[in-house]
């Protein structure tokens, strides 16, 4: 019962300090994605070539999670995306607080949308909330369309679903078909997005859904202020 | 400091568990191998394959580590390998208890290697001493080679770095030259297996390897019993 204790209050504190990230997020117009998966699933990827086609139009910041290295965050900053490295230092998963403090550290009144890219897990981070308006769950074809199933906490925690590597579903046994059925077996509010980062394949519905997003952000954020 | 002295202190009784499992297998003679690997690298697939290729030679056995659901342990049985699945309900890992527990439902005194499918997670699962001999880490060619630099822990712990769907080598960014010196650069002493379990390229080694340990852990119960 102890640890029981202990846990619950640790995640007290951290929707605590979550709401309080969300409440600076919608004070400056800001929309945010925290985007989640399991290791080498494209998120980095994902990020880069949305950068690339939204250059100009929407400004973006990112914080790049990760276990050790600064190796992505590198990547998204060459991308043009104004981006704060968090390493948790062998931590599985990202918390508010460190959310927070990587938020002082990016121009919010300058940015539309931001990116969270939460350590490669498709367990642990499912049950911080971060101070997030959205969560995202990329799942790429060669992880198999089963892990919906077998893993559907994260899958139930989710407002979208991304499946990635579509170019490689003929190289793979996923069957996309079973993938959004078993998807949306635990949770069907899911918003799916199939898509190929390096290909472009569904990407344009990608980018009109972020476009549509900031701006109805904006629009709130111009009503509320 | 109050949350370190309680991990201390789980680690501990954890660390207590896994030395008696590890006293039981080796009085029955049982080499343990610990299969690590994010969702979806293919650790059931290759456990398939490798019965099959073992069939009427070496007894195997498994203990299935899943968050939910017994469709891998259902895999598993189904090809010929004696399993006890374990469901974490939500947990990221599984520990020595579990593996405790597991062991009383298999029939050790005629299993000569016995796997554990850990859950999938480059993470939390490399902090937990199971009582296996040998640790490995499987890492799927579509997971990019940076991640021995940006998981360091995992690669770390284990002595057998397994990659693994090397037939979409040429489809996915990956080079397996800079994917072993990655995995070099964080733990040199890695004993490294590249393979296909579909297309069946590296098989052999693979194959070759699990019956000179079998062999040698019998010879070693010879010895001490």
């Amino acid at each position: 019962m102890k640890e029981v204790k202990v846990l619950t209050k640790i995640l007290k504190a951290n929707d605590m300090i979550a709401a309080e990230n969300r409440a600076l997020l919608d004070s400056q117009g800001v929309c945010c994605i925290n985007i989640m998966s399991s290791p080498g699933a494209g998120k980095t990827t994902l990020l880069e070539k949305t950068a690339q086609l939204l250059s100009g139009s929407i400004s973006l910041g990112a914080v790049e999670g990760d276990v050790a290295t600064s190796l992505d965050g590198e990547r998204l900053s060459e991308a043009g995306i104004p981006t704060v490295q968090v390493n948790t230092g062998g931590g599985c998963h990202l918390d508010a607080g460190m959310i927070k403090n990587a938020l002082q550290d990016l121009e919010l009144d300058k940015t539309d949308l931001l990116f969270i890219e939460n350590v490669g897990n498709l367990i642990c981070p499912s049950s911080f909330d971060l101070g997030e308006h959205l969560r995202a769950v990329m799942l790429s074809v060669p992880e198999g369309h089963d892990k919906p199933l077998k893993y559907p906490g994260m899958f139930i925690s989710c407002n979208i679903l991304i499946l990635s590597k579509i170019d490689l579903v003929d190289k793979c046994n996923f069957d996309v078909s079973v993938g959004r059925e078993n998807a949306r077996k635990v949770n069907p509010r899911l918003m799916i997005f199939e898509l190929s980062s390096l290909e472009g394949k569904g990407m344009q519905e990608w980018i009109e859904f972020l476009r549509k997003l900031a701006k109805e952000k904006k629009a709130q954020k111009r009503l509320v202020g």
